[in-house]
């Protein structure tokens, strides 16, 4: 391709502003908006949610008043509250053809792909889909929250050659998703267990698919098509994936006597030790010592300790080998210990994902509510960045078209 | 909420750094990325897809062999160009559980959700899912690319009760896609038409649909996660949706007379002229300028050129009073011809935001396989930005949690 060896580079788009380092890093230190929602202290490991700590979330609060304060800025009142869980009480039921459309599919369909998918489907069943209103967005969240737990646990039983289980009255939002997923009553400590879980997962100021779910309406596309994108990004390995690859981790290990050996090994051959290090946190995520602490309480209660001690001793063995190699800031993060707690729950390894997408929905939907009507002083149109060209350049006239019998 | 009134407003993430005017204009100016895909000159009106100007492209090549460019960055010989056509023929016949599927959901299911939904669903009938390489992505990328026009026909058969039409042999990609549409062999100056329309809309450099795919699939996201989120952004009214919304416009301006007139009224009730202004040109888009030459040539030969003489004349007043108020660059943008074209061709208009998404796979697969293994010098983790927290503050303690009852 000699022909087109560039004569002299673009200095790409015009309105081009030099910010340094910024660029090929990830956005990385790049504030791209203001936010009244979460905040993520990571020099301290402090995490809050609308000015709450989540520590103080999570021992006293239910994923239901948590997403209610992340739609709303404010912890509910009693009545707020009941009025908020009718509101998805109502949603759990959702329309047939969901199924019926999710039985057609192979049984080997990923759990992330189906979800990805469905959440687009169902915008066909909400009344307010083009209504866009701040309250018409909550109404459609709420449904969102309703239903996305609905359509994981479906999609399960469905590929298994089961029929999904209808919601059941008297059970938290946890408690309904356990239900639907085997059909047996859970136990009520599993089900403040997972809970918790949720309330730690809901929202994490502008990570990967927050941002993918804010730049996606940021074109004034509905709620439905910002958060499956937002599913989408999740699905990474490098993101929610994670917690599903911690978990093969430890199936590999849960017979290793040589932790601290097979933990230099992998390092010294340049790999990483799943659910460690944190784009954001440089100490210990809040997170992770909360479910930490759940994961040896759960254990103890179902005779299943070893997989925290085994998940403790990778993390002993991991943090000595980096700080040896001078990295003092790695440390375990949200997806190191949930994974032992959503395997001793029975939670299938792959439906582990989407159990992180469950409880992010929480937050994707305020993000979008905030996205589309936020108070911001100057919104923007779209995000719709620049980019560097580097590629073939001929000059404002463009490389010659050779007609192709004369291409070599 | 006087309790939670901010103390003390947090710098936002710890990496934060300050790039002044950035925040919150949308990411308008600051450099995400190298690409070597495509410019954009705003000020000048250039576009070039690796090299080549647009309007070379749209005059000499074809939709196939400008998509084969954007992914090898060459134009292909003659038996490149026939195995490229050879895979896309294959991969046009598509697995029967998605026409099974769709057949589920209800006849007023948006085509953008359709499809939004079909792409990640196609994800279980690729062999090469879960393979990242170069060379699997770019087999998956011929796959999505010869599917994604299938299931817009097909859902548009679906939905109105017909059956899909399967592919034909010996019509090019645009021809199979209006066959697909009708089950009615199609016009070869009409084909021509649409698949220079398609190569017109083939790549736009970093565009929000195009950045939403980027971001991710920078998680490991697959592929048919990053379209799927891609086709999501594209929905928007702000982006692809627009061109759907031109023809709104037209259609309620058929009869109108005092086209001046209503243009004014409009921009002077603080209005918006659907398919003008653009981020990133600042003239004549030279997208626009090649279809306003093909609406006149299509619409002389079909016998509607009235379309094309109502959007002249909608440009031209629009032009005359935004020049009044000092608004010199707001042109019209890729979406103000194609929509009357599109039209004249018989595309039922909620499929015209979906034939853009049939044209922009071949620059979002491209910018996928970039984002994967482009030869950037340093690749990002993950697309993860900060933001500036300003909400409820109450200190690193975090705000005190009232119980349910003593909530006001």
């Amino acid at each position: 391709m000699a022909a087109l060896a560039q004569k002299k580079e673009p200095t790409g788009d015009p309105k081009l502003v030099d910010i340094g380092k910024v660029k090929n890093i990830g956005l990385r230190g790049v504030t791209v908006a203001d936010t009244k929602i979460s905040h993520v202290d990571g020099e301290n490991g402090v995490l809050i949610y609308r000015g709450y700590r989540i520590e103080d979330l999570a021992r006293n609060s239910t994923f239901e008043e948590t997403a209610y304060l992340l739609h709303h800025d404010a912890l509910p009142t009693g009545q707020q509250l009941e009025a908020f869980n009718a509101g998805l009480a109502e949603a759990r039921d959702i329309p047939a053809f969901i199924f019926d459309s999710l039985k057609k599919l192979p049984p080997w369909s990923q759990p992330m792909d189906v979800l990805q998918a469905a959440v687009p489907l169902l915008a066909a069943a909400d009344p307010d889909l083009l209504v866009e209103t701040r309250e018409a967005n909550i109404a459609k969240a709420v449904r969102l929250i309703a239903r996305v737990p609905m359509v994981v646990a479906s999609w399960d039983r469905i590929r298994k050659g089961h029929e999904p289980v209808p919601a059941a009255d008297g059970l938290s939002h946890a408690g309904n998703f356990l239900w639907r997923l085997t059909g047996i009553q859970p136990d009520s400590e599993v089900v403040r267990a997972l809970d918790t879980a949720l309330v730690l997962h809901a929202d994490h100021s502008f990570n990967a698919s927050t941002f993918a779910c804010r730049e996606v309406v940021s074109t004034r596309a509905h709620m439905y098509a910002g958060v499956s994108a937002g599913v989408g990004a999740l699905s990474g390995g490098l993101h929610g994936g994670a917690n599903a690859q911690v978990m093969k981790m430890l199936m590999e290990l849960e017979e290793e006597t040589d932790v601290a050996g097979w933990v230099k090994k992998l390092l010294d051959g340049g790999g990483k030790i799943m659910g460690m290090g944190h784009a954001v946190y440089k100490t210990f995520d809040p997170r992770a010592r909360f479910l930490k602490e759940m994961c040896f309480r759960l254990g103890k209660k179902l005779g299943q300790e070893h997989w925290c001690t085994l998940s403790t001793r990778i993390e002993e063995a991991a943090v000595a080998e980096f700080e040896k190699r001078g990295k003092t800031t790695i440390k375990p993060n949200v997806d190191f210990f949930s994974a032992p707690v959503y395997h001793m729950m029975g939670i299938p390894h792959d439906l582990m994902t989407p159990l992180f997408a469950i409880a992010r929905i929480a937050g994707w939907t305020a993000h979008i509510i905030e996205e589309k009507f936020g108070d911001a002083q100057e919104k923007p149109a779209l995000y719709r960045p620049s980019s560097e060209y580097i590629g073939n350049y001929c000059g404002k006239t463009g490389c010659a078209y050779v007609p192709i019998p004369q291409r070599t």
